[in-house]
């Protein structure tokens, strides 16, 4: 067997059929090729003969020379958590629509992962932000992210004023539901829905997307990807907010706390199947070209 | 033959083939309902007998009780300046996906045609605007449109800066690439690509969209179906303006025209096979919902 | 003494000093008119004489025949509540820059309080959105709005999957952060933030304004003032949902909840000295105009 | 004199009264500096003595160090052509309003010059554009742009439908008003009233954004400054096209020609006296911060 990959981790949501499915007949296949199987205990399904090891996901970068995410995005997003920092491949499997990470279709997942066995892939290496929540005690929550870094209202009704500061320069001053600072991974994610740009996933920028801008003008800021950029809250009496990495939260932030945004040194590495191609995603995912909708009266 | 359609006129672009075959196999059905069908001399089909015969467009509305509109909004917004003014309903038929007015799909569309030519259908009444473009001399090249007035530039890199005037008052100063005035109806054309807001049909206002604005918070604004809306151009150099209707250019307009912008006395009535729902073609049209696309990673 | 208002209250957050003095001089020169000024029993300030009467907010509507709110668009909202379904009218004195609903400036304010006491004011009815939060038990709570009524995320990083119905027909499945509910009065608010249209403030219409939007072609949708619009949570594990009103929480939304969103059978009314203009108070508030920013290179 | 501006040329619209007496008074001081001056033959001023020359523009480039661009960014914007390609330095000077690129006020226009004149100045290098507009025959139209080559439509009422390939890539089939391809520098002017993001002026990326689109999610995509443009028509009877650099027309394009857009060789260095902070000048510009207007009721 001549491909690196001779042990390869599985991880999914198997509550869902669909999911379930391609995980039974990845295992099957795989077991076939001698690749030895490593799912997490709470995997419950009935993989054939002894191909198939327990282990805790946390355990997944030591044991496996890949992980292969089987469902969306979102199972994506949690296995980048696991490998964030360690050399271990991540490879999207997508149980129904393509995702933006996920881009082997389940039709298609046999062959494909047969082809990257094979030796032929190509790797897409992807920055993630590092997030640092200071308390004025001293205390720091730290997460990565590869997606954004969200600073986002709690209380309802009231919008958050917080300022940002790039480098030690103030940027603005803003009165909003938030802000998200977004990889160029992540802008096509919440970035997008709050008016930010697509941006090419190798560009070495950041996405400052305003939520819900109280003043219009605050449009989002593409920003170098060294840049150190500082959120801190403005007084106002009844200020709460939360800060979240990939949607997970991290902490609330209060007024004198700090959140430090920067390029994490952990970066990750997708593998796609040869012909990957970042535009036909999009095209794809965004009903883009002559087989979208069309709004205007043209013919 | 108990219906009030005895006569039907059909209007369509018969080089496209779709529509091409969507005609001829309606006029064999209204032919076997013994309906009096006219085209225009330039629809080149081989018609079946002589149930069909030819005059203009323009006498459409002298002799047909019902206009069915074969293509695509296009079609129906030409279908529309034979109409207005005079009580013939449309009828439109679309020969690919289904358009916001051609809301008869071409499958259906013998069944959805018998179904109104037994009188089963609703109607859809259709405000119009009226626009005035008033030269110093007295002049008024004059139009009306169903979708839109638009004032936009002419010359590349400049933008327009022009006054837009509601019942005497004064609205906004714009510098912009234009403004659409859109019906309801037309908020879903032009007006929606402007960042405007989609509005039921049968609302009796008009929205306002600057097209490109400079300013960002010069926002779409929504007014009363009653304003009399008149926009000027503002002196600049070297602006150039034009003004269309329905996407059909009225004029140029120069520094000391103005363009008079308002309900028009005309109406059209759309005519509907039971079942009709706005907002499900909306949902088509526009890939809401679940079967939508969707964008950020949520499982 | 000839005008209506023989008694007034006054309403406003006396701890801000400019409010303060406003409040102060505005005592003053009411009770040189004779008038009767009821203020709340918060209100610590050396008001002179005998001319000032402590009562609760509540009792407002019965004891005065004007209620004059001083400070910005939330002091005014808040008087909102007091008055809607009672006849009596609001008057808004801004304290700093002027508000869209505080359209009085401080500089101006006796002046134009005589004006008005003198007889000479326009009355500017404002609809009210009236929302009721149903549990399956049947409890339900019910609040008014003069601005908007929002179901919003509660859970950080997750959107809110629901549905809108409006005369129980479906317009739209949503994933998002919430969707803003608003009156042409509340047009200016949050719904704009949102992407939404301005609307001018007497048309019979609700905006139904998305917040930030997984699907990109959710846009803000301006339906009918008789639409009873309902909304409901679809199912998603950790979806938590909130309800405001005016920025006000109503309470938790389930997911067996509805909230019914519909005209208030209450309404306000503003009184404006001579001159107002709703096109002049927008292009103040939003830097319309020749005095505006401009962003391209023009000249 | 050790400063290395020896010859100095101003540009700008001496028909604008500011712009006059701010060249009047430049000239006068520098002169009294020593500084031998450069104006074009059409700048009727009435100079003191014979510190001043007259050449043509084109020949700035040859005989000044330094060119100082007096008015608008329009300005500045003729100025960069003249510059581009060659080693000379601009300093922009407003007459009114601050600009993105005219940074120097008129107020202390006279103490910055002075700094700039003693060596205390930062150098701001900032990328062009080269646009090639490929006929046929193999005729090329070429120009460079500072803010953005602009392909839109020519004929009202019809939108474009064109496609954009990125180094050989299908990027995106578009329908809409044309397409702005912009710089950083040119993020803040056309760009950004087509819903583009604003950029920091000194990355490696250009904004793609697209002019009303057709298609709602057809948003603005951030690609590498490496990479090469194409735009080509495609097919659609009445489409008229024009290419535009920074607002000045390269040609029309037809439907077999090819538009190629890329770095350009040539940049231009902006001067600016010490202090100088872009942020500031976009808080400054788009109206952000405590200073700016606000939107919603929040006191």
């Amino acid at each position: 067997m001549a491909h690196p990959f001779a042990s390869i981790a599985l991880i999914g949501n198997s509550a869902d059929v669909r999911v379930a499915e391609c995980m039974l007949s990845l295992a099957r296949h795989l077991a076939a090729r001698a690749v030895r199987i490593l799912v997490e205990g709470s995997v419950d399904l009935p993989f054939p003969g002894d191909a198939v090891q327990r282990c805790p996901a946390q355990s997944f970068v030591n044991e496996a020379k890949l992980i292969i995410a089987i469902g969306g995005d979102g199972t994506l997003l949690r296995a980048t958590r696991l490998v964030a920092g360690h050399d271990v491949p991540l490879l999207g499997v997508n149980r129904g629509r393509l995702g933006f990470l996920t881009d082997v279709g389940a039709r298609s997942m046999l062959d494909d992962v047969d082809t990257v066995l094979d030796g032929h892939y190509s790797e897409d290496p992807r920055a993630m932000l590092s997030a640092n929540l200071e308390r004025p005690d001293g205390e720091v929550l730290a997460s990565l992210a590869l997606n954004d870094v969200v600073l986002q209202k709690r209380e309802t009704g009231r919008m958050l004023d917080f300022e940002t500061v790039i480098n030690g320069n103030l940027v603005n001053t803003h009165g909003s539901d938030g802000l998200v600072v977004a990889t160029a991974t992540g802008s096509t994610a919440y970035a997008l829905s709050c008016g930010g740009p697509i941006v090419e996933p190798d560009l070495d920028v950041w996405v400052l997307a305003p939520i819900c801008p109280h003043t219009l003008s605050d449009r989002p800021v593409i920003v170098s990807g060294r840049s150190k950029i500082t959120l801190r809250l403005i007084e106002r009496p009844s200020a709460r907010a939360l800060v979240a990495c990939d949607g997970e939260t991290l902490g609330e932030m209060d007024l004198n706390d700090r959140l430090h945004v920067e390029k994490a040194a952990a970066r990750i590495t997708l593998l796609h199947p040869p012909g990957y191609d970042y535009y036909r995603v999009l095209r794809s995912k965004l009903h883009w070209g002559s087989g979208g909708f069309e709004i205007r009266a043209t013919d």
